[in-house]
């Protein structure tokens, strides 16, 4: 029962219901990953809702398959929001731009295109072809905000990288002695669970494995996850860089059963789960890291290290963001260092951030930076 | 022409002519040091203002002589706000407790007594044993709040400390090779003469009069003074920590015309405006330096320093308020640290501050603290 009458529009409502849209997206990103958080509405004629979805799990139906089936018969004529470029093509699950067309819906609004740009376009083209109305980038920066780790590797082939330091106001993470807890309060660390949750896998260095043999997995009652939709959440893979294999195999890293990834020189023998890597001037490179890491697809990284790994991410310009937890505490000059780098000899060679985002997590303040591309570049 | 009946009471018109006390008060802020900043409003039965003054300059007449000018004989039955407990003694000027008695006012709101304990309360009582009604304590913490330099010192015989560093997010003032200019942004800057204007001196170690030779005056354009009620605002004092009088005569500081306090070991023969020093262990108790500087009627005391002098008054535990522009940069392990303290060896042991305000000058983010007091005292 295709109908010629062109569906209702207005940009009130379509920004309405993206909203909607989007909201529900969210409420997969602790399991959809490799792919990424997707929402769909179906709204009639009337302005009324009558399907939604969300994509939950990777592997389980994407979000306009949900939709499309509480919507039903309704679904003719209808008006479908989409915070992603419905898919073209044919993987775990049959293409949604085809399911879409199948429904006979009369417009398709999209918050935004395939980041990938090898499919970018292709579902819209397969929409319009069919003689749906497509309109695109309704909310487009806050349907990329949703999936800034998928849009980092589908664009560039690299993980979206957030380096997180706890630090006192002058930059310290520890006494000279190295007695550092704890610097930040209890929020401190209850919101970094949530980014360990966020996140397809967690770095360390080897320094920080020995001495604070961390466990890097997400404590779901400390991360509030508690209105969470699925009951369990996916732990995040961790990778230590452990260049000459020198961690002690009794780490909890490597014990509690959970998959550790081990980057590793490719001159030592590789376990299982051991990722090799050539070795230059003592330095594995940590861009080569991400790519592979990145092939595995790992679309997050969260990086919770000490000041050699923190201080060579930022060098080799491989952070995309870094999350700063700030005491308001002074350990003074003798303490220990945030990161580790060059002796600089003039200021345009420092790293340079943007302030993203501030708030007080209890005592502490929580400083959420974007690392500004070199003045030198 | 006395009255017998009540003058009209109620909490929200208290606060009403309080608070707008509190905003002609403000308006002397850079010129009536050594005393208080204090307004004063006269309204009559019908709640209508009939008169208002502040305190301008030293020397000038009192906020209350101002307001019972303009009232004439509308001050008979009428209350008068003031932001500070009126006066009961005669100095420059006769007390104004007593010239509120001979306007027959029937009512006085004070917003706080006077921080001086030795008088505090006088003021009241000299407008009470004329049978006039006192409310005290109405905004008291916002009137505190205009006068904290006044209030240390009147309370403690120090002035008040406040200590600025401009620091990048790593805790950096400067780069190895000492290159600092500009770490942080114009903004920033701007909103450091407005502290200096409020101030009545700037104290500076030797270190930074050598290696920056600042005037550490108000530049008023730069504070942006223009609609300041005086043409002309004080200019602070400045300190500069010269113990060996080694610092060469042609500084600035030394040459502009301005005043400039050398703080010299007492083994040094002093100048006319040298303030000398015992000397113990190659230090001069800040602590002695304060007192000094509170007899000598500072008020407020701010601190532009480098990291010696800034770690010295922190160890000391004479920082009352830290005003941090935080940089967004990072300039690494080997740059100058903020502070030299001694190295810790437990985290009880280092400084613990309180977050009371955070907001961002241009792209730095100003933070201001109140020092804690030690954990072990």
């Amino acid at each position: 029962m295709t109908t010629s009458s062109e569906p209702s529009e207005s940009i009130e409502n379509d920004y309405f219901w993206m909203a909607k849209a989007l909201r529900l997206a969210e409420k997969g990103r602790y399991t959809t990953s490799p792919n990424p958080n997707v929402g769909c509405i179906i709204v009639n004629r009337n302005n009324q809702q009558v399907g939604q979805g969300y994509h939950l799990k990777a592997g389980s139906p994407h979000a306009e398959v949900h939709a499309l089936e509480e919507a039903g018969e309704q679904a003719q004529g209808a008006t479908a929001y989409v915070t992603l470029e419905p898919c073209s093509h044919y993987g775990r699950t049959p293409p949604c731009a085809k399911a879409l067309v199948k429904a006979q819906v009369a417009r398709v609004v999209v918050a935004m295109t395939d980041p990938n740009p090898k499919v970018s376009g292709r579902g819209i083209a397969m929409l319009q072809n069919a003689g749906i109305q497509v309109s695109s980038g309704v909310m487009a920066a806050q349907a990329a905000a949703l999936n800034t780790g998928f849009i980092k590797r589908m664009v560039t082939g690299k993980p979206w990288v957030s380096l997180k330091l706890a630090i006192s106001l002058d930059g310290k993470i520890a006494l000279s002695n190295g007695q550092s807890q704890w610097i930040t309060g209890a929020d401190a660390r209850r919101d970094v669970q949530r980014y360990r949750a966020l996140s397809c896998a967690v770095m360390t260095g080897s320094g920080t494995a020995i001495a604070d043999d961390p466990s890097l997995l997400v404590r779901p009652a400390q991360a509030a996850l508690a209105s969470y939709p699925l009951k369990r959440i996916r732990q995040p893979v961790r990778v230590v860089i452990d260049r000459d294999k020198t961690l002690p195999d009794n780490l909890q890293l490597f014990t509690d059963g959970f998959p550790t990834w081990r980057v590793v020189s490719d001159e030592q023998t590789p376990s299982a789960d051991d990722l090799p890597f050539a070795v230059t001037d003592k330095k594995i490179n940590l861009s080569d890291v991400l790519q592979t890491l990145a092939k595995k697809n790992i679309n997050r990284l969260f990086v919770e290290a000490g000041p050699g790994l923190a201080g060579a991410l930022l060098e080799a310009g491989e952070v995309d963001e870094l999350i700063i937890y700030q005491a308001p505490k002074i350990l003074g000059d003798k303490a220990r260092s945030m990161v580790r780098m060059p002796d600089f000899a003039s200021l345009d060679q420092v790293v340079n951030l943007t302030l993203h985002q501030q708030t007080q997590v209890g005592d502490d303040l929580k400083l959420v930076f974007r690392v500004a591309p070199s003045e030198k570049s």
